[in-house]
């Protein structure tokens, strides 16, 4: 499992101070320690911090580097895509240094030479990606759902770059069998993800839109392999603004109770 | 015509001195003043800054500043692409505020949801947006080259995504007919970008790949209307790195003598 990180300033509980980017610092710190002990990995999304410019960014990379002193895992949800040399100073920026996250979302639509700069620089930073195979939102759908003229969808042919990309080099492949270069599949399709979970056995799956984006644990299943690895379930405001449907408690135990409760629905998917 | 800004630490003409981030924030200033009177617009690549975390965006937001002091129209390359809330943020980061590019590139892959929130940031603050609908890398080809079941490819079903939404609001045309959400439209492939070009009466063009990544001028005519508008023709390392062909020239001189000469081939192009 992992908690999205998506700070919204207008969503945060009352009680922080400061400036907007010293708020969502310290409502961010808060929001990793009451979950530390119930999630092994954190998503921060990057357009929050970016919206506050070079500030916003500084912001995210002690969020990053506290975040890591817990012992967490980074997930760093910057969808980020390009080519070339681009590609490789994205890759540098993000998963190499002092506050390096541990992966990072890429977009594929420039394709295979695109990722590759990427992967070629997650390697030796012993870090990982998620490239984007299958969002859950209605315009997702009508562009990556489109029929090809080979009987595949987009995502699937993306699914198929990516699975071959993913097991290119043999450093791309770790002791576990999967690659560094993982997918991102939304959770509230079912039906497709069984096709792209078999598409690409290699790859970790990123899942997100578990809980206020509509997928329930029975929509995350077909993403797990039938041994329970495979998948990574992801919700981010149904815990991290849980004091919205709390207004009595301190919003820190909110989210810590919230973040407890979404271990228990993973857990229940695997039994 | 449109100059890119893509600092690579390790091509940067001798005689710069400080930190890296210090002789790339030096050498932008440099090669600004030295294309602003042949473009009227340059791009800056926001990964070569981002590679350099918070400090390298504090960069960038300043050569933003400065450029647009000189009164450059500045397009920010960040492909960026998200859902929801979070392609606001972006679109807030980037396109409104002080150090606010007036236009930013996009990925289109999560759909025409994902792409409207970004339309709606950047309409109130008088911006623009380019939707990637035809990189000329390889690896674009293999993907966005796809046939659909329909008959059209990939790329052309992005298009008409960008077409529709593009013109689905009042506000989004402007006085000269044309959308704020944009297109890039790789140089390399003359055939496709004149279906583009159908496909999208009302998207401006952003061409990269001109000169140094192998296009040239016949190559992007199929990227104007027929008046002779429509298209913003961008080249970066023929024209920022030219001091690699004059090593005894002083760079700023090399670098104004590259962008004059781009000028001219942009030129002959509407001739």
């Amino acid at each position: 499992m992992c908690v999205g990180l998506d700070p919204v300033l207008e969503r945060l509980p009352a009680g922080l101070s400061g400036t907007p980017t010293e708020q969502i610092e310290q409502w961010c710190i808060g929001v990793l320690e009451a979950v530390v002990e119930h999630t092994p990995a954190v998503k921060p999304q990057l357009a929050c911090f970016e919206r506050y410019g070079a500030e916003g960014y500084a912001v995210y990379e002690r969020v990053v580097s506290f975040a890591k002193s817990l012992g967490l895992i980074v997930i760093a949800d910057g969808k980020r895509g390009d080519i070339g040399l681009s590609s490789a100073h994205y890759a540098a920026g993000m998963l190499a240094g002092d506050q390096a996250a541990d992966a990072l979302t890429v977009n594929a639509y420039l394709g295979a030479d695109g990722l590759e700069p990427f992967a070629d620089a997650a390697q030796p930073a012993g870090a990982g990606l998620f490239a984007l195979v299958r969002t859950s939102n209605t315009g997702g759908d009508a562009l990556q759902g489109l029929a090809l003229a080979d009987g595949r969808t987009v995502s699937q042919a993306v699914a198929q770059i990516v699975a071959d990309l993913g097991a290119s080099k043999p450093g791309y492949i770790g002791e576990s069998g999967y690659s560094l270069l993982g997918a991102v599949v939304g959770a509230t399709k079912p039906q497709d993800a069984a096709v792209l979970r078999d598409l690409m056995p290699q790859q970790l799956f990123l899942v997100p839109g578990f809980g206020a984006q509509g997928g329930g644990p029975e929509d995350v299943k077909a993403c797990f392999k039938p041994d329970g690895t495979g998948a990574i379930i992801t919700a981010s405001r149904s815990v991290i603004f849980a004091h919205e449907q709390a207004p009595d408690k301190d919003w820190r135990l909110a989210v810590g109770q919230a973040a407890a409760e979404f271990n228990r629905q993973v857990a229940s998917i695997l039994k």
